[in-house]
This record gives structure tokens, C-alpha cells and sequence, in this order.
């Protein structure tokens, strides 16, 4: 396996130069464009890895499983189902315009930025802190890494600039799918978004999703079965933004992006993966990243669909 | 004149009845929508009323028209093209999604909700009280009354429940069609909103644009002929929310109307109008309001189209 | 009249260089840009004219004045307004995408190629031919010129590409707002825009609206009153396509366009205006025709609001 | 398995009486709604079948599958993605908006209407007669039934109503999309969702495409694996319209849905599944259909995200 994906970080490293660095939140822009890091973890918590594996970055958009996930455990489906859809779109993720042309303005799913505001105005804690800190600690468990923290520089850069995601809140306060105080509930977004790992960390949290919330190194069972079927799901219908469609027809994996550059893709019952290519597609996911999946699953039949 | 607005009040008064008071502001729900009253201004600066005269309401809407004329007379048209533009819209006031669909998200008129917006954005003021200050202070020259206030419970009222307006000003910062800070621009616009009137004192404002910027009561030259042309241009066109069309059919004059349920029309060298009924139609315009000026523009060939 | 319209055509002239002639139909795009035309009739029916006024062209969507006109003398406004709306719109003329989004789906005026279509289908007559007679035989009557007629070109390039008008007819009967043969309402659509006049023809028919039916030419009453003020007060909202609102703030006149570059402009009570310059701005309104109309409503203090 | 299959029949049995027959083609509001089937195909070609098993029914949208296939089949990859994207959407199967907003004007996927008539006009036949005979083999051989026919009042009844349809492939021909006669088009379109089959022909469909092309009944190898995995890759994030992130969550298989009732689901190199139940959801979806295939998924771990 380290062979398989040192070959695969070699191949595909040319892909670094198409695409561009997210640039609308000023700490992400400073990333370099040419880093490429690939790694994988097993069922029986073997992790491998090649490329830039020391590269640290944000969790960006992948932190929407996170909080989807604590939502699922913790106040259950039925909640979840009455403040979002569970329905992919062609909008891009910072999308309004639906929220005013639905008949019931609900975010259509939980990995867009409106869903995912959602999702963490119901987690059951008060304040911000309370929220990103359980979060947190949701992400040291699925990572078995208990090091993990929140980079302080992006999350103050995402608070100070996220001008599109405070019009989402205040849009769903307006028509009544969003309560309480905002300023808040978007504090605790930016925390979340801003939490700092490795590829590795990714790739065991790819592999307790693929062990039905099993984390195959510390051995804790975190995250019911029916979770990781759910947060699967809406992963393979709408994880890879408005590219998810295409990302289905090329990979053919559950998988969700990031605009740090990152990919977390899981095959059930059988392997996690994770990548990390700060150059990006227009739609915001990594072109490298996409397209090191996209030979690994040819090469190694590892399509599930 | 005194007969015949006395008439037209005694003949509209049962369309009060039609239509519902605003609602989405606490303070506006409170309005009694059985109240009628009408009155109007020669450019001689003679001052004709009938029905309710002594009820008060807050400017809403119309006070767009104060801040339009404010920065057109002090910042110029180039500066004021640059952040709107001046074309109609079926959109209702409040919508946000144009914002996104347009190529330069600029907003489409400064009587939408996002246009006036970034109007008092542009302000030649620093602080947002400067700001709404000048805009009172014009309304109490164009109405010849020293007396007007902002009512205070209103603006609270507004600023605490102005969550879609939040929305569009964020939106806009989002795509650069807005900088500076969002709530202090808020607070000036929550704050023009409010200014309380009675209907004559709309009546004066209305001569006033009808007189090409001359007060027919206290005789100042208050607002450019260009300006006033302007502020008539985008009333006929934009000036009654997404039923413009419909009034121009039905009335034929420019006129602005505020979800408080005051209309102000004006028939440029002769006349200047105010009604004011809270029941308002879908579209958020004073029903017995336009039936008012409905019936004087056929019965008293009052049309300028 | 004729030094002022003459004086115009001059300084007006390079304006006929920016913008573009009409492309999407394969006829229109035939012709010479730098074609410049202007004429006024006034209410006693001298007719002024200067520039290329031999130049031919078909009315285009000042057509739909004509369909409408007809409808409302002849089916009523009740049975006009049970098809169309009468509120400006920011959407193009050709835009389909608000008749999917509105409630009741129905064109918002009949200004934009929608809501023509749907006034054509209910003229009173069956074929295509009889409605495109009836409306030939009107602006024969309009403009006082018997040997107006549809350029047969024009009709059959329009019927070969008139693909957008038809998605718009048949989505219209998809959603009921439509009823009968749809090629048969598109041909009598087709052959009304291919009518062609000269700019002389258009300021007569110009001077009967402003004269509020009567034709000054012939003397005969053509049209009721209540229709030319419904047909002025449809053109000042709605009659220069997305452009409206920024033609009432530059010009301040009730005004219909068509992308042969004619315009037809309304001084009511007291003056028809027509121009044609082929060259387009982006909305479909001739660059040169507005800057003609602006300059004369400045300079002769003709603007009505 | 057939004993499995009599239970979920009498089980779901009661959601017949929720939802609705399809309305809009008048052949089709005649189906029953209380109507059952279910049937599957596994690898070795065994069929097992229950409910209303006799019960014919046209393919609709599962027709769309059939097209996509042979024009991947027959002019490739490069070409169909010239065409079409191959990503979900938001918007009702039969929505023109989004044609008009995006800037490429393509069809989001091939499994809204749109898409699947770009898919026909490529189909690399002349006459609409030679397109349907070819999609209509293509059935025979994936159904293994040679008897398989179209239904030629069904086909009437949607040549006769399929408005929207014409709304839509004019649209794309207005924009270039589309190429070539439309009225041709539409005809091999209404042709191919009229084709009729029973529930056990469309559960040996299903396991053709799980066996990667192999039909399991007459061991003839039909399509390529790579063409499969893209089918079954559309059907997971496109096949149930916009309710196919729903289905994900709930079921968990690549899965297409036809307004007849019929949904043919996919369980990768296991097994082919069919069901028929005319009532449907506000989606177009077959509520006791997806009933049947989520307890089925439940109760023996069919799922395979």
C-alpha cells in the first residue's frame, strides 16, 4: 500500500498545478498550491501514508460531518430531519438564492453552509466554546488523535470575513429555520471549520465511518451504525459540493471535500482514505486530491457503486 | 377640495376593511387598520385634508425617497449609479436572490429593500446617527415641519426583528457591493424607517417634488429639478414595491408607498398627495390608499400618463 | 422642428457606433448599423422628420403595442388581465425562467415576448392570418399609411428561429396559461413584428397615442381613451425592455422599443416621437435612439415626469 | 426470497392509498393506485416475483437509463459529457429554470428530462422510428424478453400533452444545446418511456446492470462494466429526482424511478431489483415502492453505503 500511493502522489503531483487556492478567507490563500499528501487506514487500524504527510490543515467543510454526526448521536434523526433536507443540489455551497425560492426556506441538505449552520444551532450545548469544544472532541475520538486543536489564525480569519455565511444565518433567522442568537451559532461554525489535522488523522476518520463508527486504532466504538450510514449517504449525494455527481461517475465513493484542499472518501466495511491538495477546482474541491482517488479506484477496483 | 377628499374618504373607507396590517414588525402589527385619512398640497402651498388626520405612522418605504434625494443632492448621480441601479423589478422588497443571480449583484433600484440599503451606505456621514440626522433633517424641510421625530419604539422594534434586512447587507458586503460596518449602516437605515408623520406632512413632501424642489409652504429651494426628476423616475417605476405596473395602470401618477400604509403621489407643477390606511395588499400597499387616488385620478383627470 | 431634429441627428450620429445590430434573428442582422432616423407628428398632424428617413424596418416589439391596443378595444381589459400581469419586470424579454417561478405562472406584462404571445391567442379572430390582418389593419389606421405590410423576409426568418419564443409559448400551455394551436398563435406573432414602417409612420402612430386615440393625420378616433392611457402607462414601466427604469430616469417619456433599433416615444396631449438607429445596447435598445430622445427631452423640456 | 418478497407486499400494501396516480398524461391517471409488485433477478438469473405481478406498466423514466446506456454504448463518454453534466439537482424533473440561469445551458444530468432528450438527439440514428427501435432492443436484451413492445397509447397520450417537454427542447435549441429536428427528437422520447413491462422484466434489467452487463438470464454479455458503473453511478446521486438524496439515506442503493410506479434498483455483482406501485409521492416516486426496497434494505442488509 505505501508503495501503491507513493506511486499515485508521483503521478498525480502534475495536477497541483491546475486550479487555484481558495482565496475568499485570507489565512486558507496563503497555502501552497503544490502540496500533495495521501493516506490510508485499514479495519485493522494500519495507517499508511506518502507525499506532504507533515502538511497541517483546516478540516474546512469535512468538520460538517462532524457536527452532523454529534446531531445524529446526540439529539437524533427526527430533530436533524426538521431543520434540513437530506437532498443534493446543483447550487454551489454558499448558495441563498433557494432558501427564498423553497416553500419552506429549509436548508436542502447538511453539507451546504446553510445546512450545516443548522446542524450546529441545534447541537445541545449553550455557548459557542460548548459547541466547538464537543466537536472537538468528537474529532479526537473518530481521528484517534487527542492533539487535535482549532487554528486560531483561520478560525479569527473565517470569523472576520464570513460576510456570505452571516447573510445565510440572518436569511434562515428571517423565515424563521434558525433561532437564537446567530453571532453565536456561527462562532461555533468558524470553530469547527478551523479545526487543524494531518492527512492521516483524516484517513482514520474515513476508516471508523467505513467500520460503521469503529475506530479501528483505539478500538472505541463512537458513532452508531444507522450514523454512518446517514452521514454515507449524504456524502455520495452531496459531499464533493455541486461536483458530487461527478465525483460519483469518476471515484464511485462516499467522500467529502473541503476547501483547504482536503478529500476524506470511505470504502464500507473495508478502508478510510484521505488527501490533501490545496489547489482547487471551481467548485471548490481538490483537482490532485480527485484525481488520486479517481486512479486508485481503477487501479484497485475499489469502487462501490 | 376639502369635499372631495372628504368624499373619496367616506367612499373608500369600506376597502380598509380588505387586506391586513403589516405584520413582520411587531410595533406596525399594532395599527389599527380601520384608520383612513388623505390630504393634499398646491403648490401654492394651500393644504387640503379629510378623515383621520391626526393618526401618526412611521415613513417606512417612503423614507427611501429622503435618502435617495440626500445623496443625490450631496454625493451626485455617478457615485449613486455606481452602488444601484435604477430599473424595475418583480422581485418582492425584501428579496435577496437577484442579489446572487446578477452579474454585479448590485442591487436593481434604491426603493428595494438592498438599494436602499446601500443608498444610506453612501451617505457623506461617519456614524449612522450623522446619518439618519440628515435624512430627518431633509424630511423636516421637505414636510415644513420642525417637529419630527423618529419614533423610538418603532426603530427598536425594526432593529431587533430586521433579520432579512441583515441578510441583504451582509449579502452585499459578501460581493463587495457594501464595506464598511453593516450594522452601523442598519441602524441609519432602521432609524429613517422610523420617522413619524401624519399625512399632511407627506402632502408637503409631495408638493414639494411636484414643485421641483421648491416648498410651497416655507418657500425654500430644498432639492435640484434633476433631483426631483430622478426621485419621480424611479417612483413610477419602482415606487409601489412589485405592483408599480398595476398603479401606473390603474392611478398614472409617480408615488411611493410604506408598509406603515402611507402613499405619497405626486403630479409634477401642480399637486402633491398623501394617504394613509394600514390594511395593506399581498404586495404590502395601502388597499383604501390606492383606491383613494384611483378614484381622484379618473374623476379628476389627474393622470399624467 | 425639422433644425432640432436635424441638429440632433448630427451630434447623435456617433453614437451609432457603439453597440450592436440584432443578431439572433439571421434577417435583422442584415442591417446597416449606422442608420439614424428621427420624425415627430404633432397633434395637429405635421409630420417633421430628418436623418435616413427612406430607411425601412419591421416594428418589432413595438408590435406589441399594436396586439395589445387591439386586444383591450376589443376583448376588454378584464380578459386582458385574466392572461397578463401588468408589473415591470428586471428579467430580459425573452427570460423564461419566472414563468416556472411564479405562483400562478402567468406573463408578468405584455411587453416581454410571454405576455405578446398570450395577448395574440386571444385576439377574436381564428387563424393566424385573420390576427395578423387585424393587426396590420390597425397600425394601418394608426400610423395613416394603407400601404404598410409585413416584410415577408423578416416574418420567415423569425418563424425558422423563433425557437425561444416557442419554448416560451408551449411552457405557457403546459401550465394553462395557453390554450389552442400554438403555431398558429406564434405565426400571428411572427408576421406582427415583421410589419415594416418607416420612422415618419411611427411618430403618427406615436401622435394617436398622445392625442389619446385620434389620429391627427386622418382626424379619425381610432382607439378609447382608457387604452392609450393603459398602452402609455405600460410603456412607461415596461416598454424598454429591463431598461425601463434607467430610460425614465434619462428621458422621463412613455416609450416602446423593438431590436430593429426603432423606439416610439409619447408626449401625451402633445407630441409623437419615433426613431430608429439598428445598433443595440445590451437590453435591445438603440443607443443612438435614446441619446436622440434624452437630448431632446433636456432641451425641450419635454420630460412628463 | 420469495417468501421475503410476499411479506414486504403485504406489509407495505397499505402505502397504495398514500400519494397519488401521475395526473399530467391522461393514459397514465387511469393506472390503479393500489397496485403492488416486487420482484428480483440474482447473478445466476433465478427470478423471484410478488403482488400484482401481471400487472404492465410503461418504463417512463427508467426508459432514461436505456438511452443513456446506448449512447455511451455507441458514441462514448466524450460526446454524452459534451451533452450533458452528471450532476443532481434541486429542481423537478421537468424544471426549465436552471437551463436558463446556468451559463453553459447544459442539462444538469441525464436523468431529468432535459438531459434525457439531449441523450436521445445523439443517439446515433436518423428518425425517431430507428432511435426508438434501438432503445427499445436495448430493452429486450437487458429485460430478456423479446416480446417487449410500446405501449402506442401511452405514446400517444404523451406526444398529445408532453408541452413541457417541447418548452424544454426548444429551449435548449434556442441556446444551442440542441441540434436537429425537435419534433423528431420528442418523438423518439415519448416512444421510449412508453415502452411496457412487467416487474420481473425490469428485476432482470436490474441484475443485468448489477452483473456489470452480463445478463444473468441469457448470459449475453450487453454493456461494458464501465458503462454500468456510470449508470449505476447517475442512478444513486440522480435516479429518484430531487428526492434521490432522500432515497440514499433511507435505502442506500443506486436506484431509477419512473412516474408509472416502477423503481428498478441495483445491488452491485448481487442482485437486480424491481418494484411497481402507481401511487406516487409529490416527487413523482412510488411511495409504497420505496417502502417495499427500505424494509428490504433494513432487513437484510442490502445497503451498500
Amino acid at each position: 500500500m505505501k508503495e501503491i500511493l507513493e506511486n499515485l502522489i508521483r503521478n498525480c503531483r502534475p495536477y497541483t498545478r491546475m486550479g487555484n487556492v481558495a482565496s475568499y478567507i485570507p489565512e486558507l490563500a496563503k497555502a501552497p498550491g503544490e502540496v500533495l499528501a495521501a493516506a490510508c487506514t485499514d479495519l485493522e487500524g494500519k495507517i499508511t501514508q506518502a507525499g506532504d504527510v507533515s502538511f497541517p490543515f483546516t478540516m474546512q467543510s469535512v468538520s460538517k460531518l462532524l457536527s452532523l454526526g454529534l446531531a445524529l448521536q446526540t439529539v437524533g434523526f427526527d430533530k436533524v430531519l426538521s431543520v434540513v433536507d437530506f437532498n443534493p443540489t446543483a447550487d454551489p455551497f454558499d448558495s441563498i438564492m433557494r432558501l427564498e425560492m423553497g416553500q419552506l426556506h429549509k436548508p436542502l441538505n447538511p453539507m451546504i453552509n446553510a445546512g450545516a449552520i443548522a446542524i450546529v444551532s441545534i447541537l445541545p450545548f449553550d455557548s459557542a466554546e460548548e459547541r466547538a469544544e464537543a466537536v472537538l472532541a468528537l474529532a479526537r475520538e473518530l481521528c484517534a488523535n487527542e492533539d487535535l486543536e482549532i487554528d486560531r489564525d483561520v478560525y479569527l480569519s473565517e470569523k472576520n470575513t464570513g460576510d456570505r455565511n452571516r447573510a445565510l444565518a440572518y436569511f434562515m433567522k428571517s423565515t424563521h429555520c434558525l433561532s437564537g442568537d446567530i453571532e453565536n451559532h456561527l462562532d461555533a461554525y468558524f470553530r469547527q471549520c478551523s479545526i487543524s489535522v494531518h492527512t492521516r488523522d483524516l484517513s482514520v476518520m474515513a476508516a471508523t465511518l467505513a467500520g460503521n463508527g469503529r475506530n479501528p486504532v483505539t478500538g472505541h466504538k463512537i458513532l452508531d451504525k444507522k450514523v454512518c450510514q446517514a452521514l454515507r449517504a449524504v456524502m455520495i449525494t452531496c459531499g464533493m459540493y455541486d461536483g458530487s455527481g461527478d465525483f460519483a461517475l469518476k471515484v464511485g465513493l462516499p467522500a467529502k471535500s473541503g476547501v483547504s484542499g482536503a478529500i476524506l472518501a470511505v470504502i464500507p466495511d473495508r478502508l478510510g482514505l484521505a488527501v490533501c491538495g490545496p489547489s482547487l477546482d471551481q467548485r471548490g474541491n481538490s483537482v490532485a486530491g480527485i484525481e488520486i482517488l479517481r486512479q486508485l479506484s481503477i487501479q484497485h477496483e475499489m469502487r462501490i457503486i
